[in-house]
């Protein structure tokens, strides 16, 4: 590894913030990059990783020259070596690089933009490195929420939201962190099956599941927003993201996706934070957080449409729901099993192994199945979420 | 006058504070007591003032126990003072008492709630004295807004609005006073005759414009809600509050009275803040500012509803909106000379003189009468007032 270049870095002067984005060929990171390049003068991209897609990731580099990058499939480091040590930056290979990266002291922010489990280790890792973090990977709360809190508290790291509707309420409360939060109403779109009922479930494939009504997002989320899943995940993460309550956090579909999500305060008033559904906001505000940066992009018209509505979701079709209820009041090793479960079974679905109410048939059992742990350690978080993937997995036969 | 019980007030500890309720026996000052009493721990109503209602002046005397009460119609004086002196309540009375009064050392924070153009001395002088003004009268800010705004920043007075659309601007801007505005949405439900035309208009009489359809409110301001002429007015009181040019305020039609107001951020995140129509919430925010307490108004519970609707709103029909953008963008004292003729055209047609276009027939002529003046002093801003109004009665044969 050409150790130079890792220490000859541009400092972190004024507010130019240096980003690693881990998980830069996903939908947030490509979307981030576009954000760097409009405003360079404020961010670069100082590492870039990415899992298998080692073509696209070529490509970025190549483009925003970053100190360093991390192909994890090791099949394909050659093939990135070759293509970016002539000029100059740092090739790394292996899911270990990820978490040696996270600890360098070549950027200032993550954006923490793996999907799933995967990007638990390295976030922990920033974390320790006291690097600010844009987390957009809620897995990482879902699972060990406790534990990445404390870190974060403990290290002095400031956590900003990238997902929509969590960035919406950390907008929310700017100004008001001296004021008791009643609750926090996090708004669904409903995803594509808003409506149906399970005999219409039953038959769903995984190209109509992929079509979100309104938002551009990766393949892993989409299924999920169709499940509702996501919004149960983000319903645990805003536990821990606000340090609330379970029974303080509310979902409303609002199909229009207009509201992204809204607190009410002890006073009853509600601060809501709105716009067009497009993740480049949320992504900018993260990574310029506490400032706005002036864009160019489309801007939300009251005067042309328009009309929001809102009405409870239904939990009893979209049991997925249900279960990441369940799991958020009751704590524990709950989320990480069920997110573990949900990881595998999306899969599962994705490939055309089981139909898509399997999927909560799954859930459900490796639920029932894996044991309960009240207070578990990290290492009993990770135990928890490979016996869940095996138990799952076995059931999906993969 | 007792001067004793003056010098013998309660000091200001901790975040006690002691209120000034300036139009006491209007709709908001008999909300803010409403606010006091659940609140007795955090508040007092130091000054209790009205212009004519004795009777009720005297029944709020006795159960809030003020240090001071104004009585400006002096025909009223003595019996006032027969009731309220042998408690040891101080009783003034005359239109000079109200500036005597805000002069005075026994409260902090001054309700300006007195309707329309009188309200704007005692506030000033509230102001000189270093008082917090929980403003209410919107008059104040456009008739002078200049002058007004200039003397606040001057003397370091915070200026919380109640008006519920600028209350919740100011509460979409709390920790955002750093990023830029790129605009303001201020919401209207369109009053009783939303959707109407002339040949309906022509024909209103008093009582069906008092019906408001969201809010309870006093005559005055529901006569305005009717004719858009309040959602002007609130457009002129923006530009001065929120230091915005007049082409950052956009009006958008809502009949719900859902969101209260709305600020476009300069990176198009759009802040709003909601809740059901009642005012005792912005009268209590703004007394409370910067916290907020907890309280058992009813909640907007958006699983219930809901539908939330927008419109642009229609200007050619309601033309008292059109003026009044006319006056906020050309400033100088035409908003004075506006509102002056609008305070003789709501008279005239709440005494059956005029019929309900002829309002807005009337203030642009007024408009057009009398001299425009760019940067009046504040003797200017008074003359012009005085002009518009004789001039506006004479048309109305007042």
């Amino acid at each position: 590894m050409n150790q130079h270049s890792l220490y000859t870095s541009k400092s972190s002067i004024d507010n130019f913030k240096r980003i690693g984005i881990f998980g830069s060929t996903g939908s947030i990171g490509k979307q981030a990059l576009e954000v760097i390049s409009q405003h360079a003068d404020k961010f670069s991209a100082a590492i870039l990783t990415a899992h298998t897609n080692h073509i696209l990731l070529i490509e970025q580099a190549l483009k925003y020259k970053p100190e360093l990058v991390v192909i994890v499939d090791q099949s394909k480091y050659q093939f990135v070596q070759d293509a970016l040590a002539p000029l100059g930056i740092v090739v790394m290979s292996g899911e270990e690089s990820l978490e040696e990266a996270a600890s360098l002291d070549i950027y200032d922010m993550m954006l923490a933009a793996i999907v799933g489990f995967a990007g638990l280790k390295p976030t922990l890792k920033a974390i320790d490195a006291r690097k600010s973090i844009a987390l957009a990977n809620k897995e990482t709360l879902v699972v060990a929420g406790d534990i990445v809190m404390s870190n974060a508290i403990r290290n002095g790291v400031s956590i900003v939201p990238v997902d929509s509707e969590h960035s919406a309420i950390f907008q929310c409360l700017a100004g008001e962190t001296h004021n008791k939060i009643e609750k926090i109403i996090l708004t669904a779109s409903g995803g594509p099956f808003l409506g149906k009922k399970p005999n219409f479930l039953v038959n769903v494939r995984r190209e109509h599941a992929l079509q979100h009504p309104n938002w551009s997002m990766g393949a892993k989320i989409s299924i999920d927003s169709s499940t509702l899943m996501n919004k149960g995940l983000e319903m645990i993460e805003a536990k821990w993201l606000f340090n609330l309550r379970p029974d303080k956090i509310q979902v409303v579909v609002h199909p229009q996706s207009i509201i992204h999500s809204m607190v009410q305060f002890e006073d009853g008033s509600i601060k809501a934070q709105m716009g067009l559904p497009d993740m480049k906001l949320p992504i900018q505000y993260a990574m310029a957080f506490p400032n706005r940066i002036n864009n160019a992009f489309p801007r939300f018209d009251f005067t042309k449409s328009s009309q929001l509505t809102f009405e409870p979701p239904d939990i009893k079709t979209f049991r997925n729901l249900h279960l990441a209820i369940q799991a958020l009041h009751k704590g524990g090793n709950l989320p990480c099993i069920l997110n573990a479960a949900n990881e595998i079974v999306v899969y599962g679905f994705m490939k055309n192994l089981i139909g898509y109410l399997e999927m909560t048939e799954i859930i459900e059992k490796t639920m029932d199945k894996i044991p309960f742990i009240q207070d578990p350690t990290l290492e009993e978080y990770f135990e928890s979420d490979a016996e869940a993937r095996n138990f799952a997995a076995a059931l999906v036969n993969i």
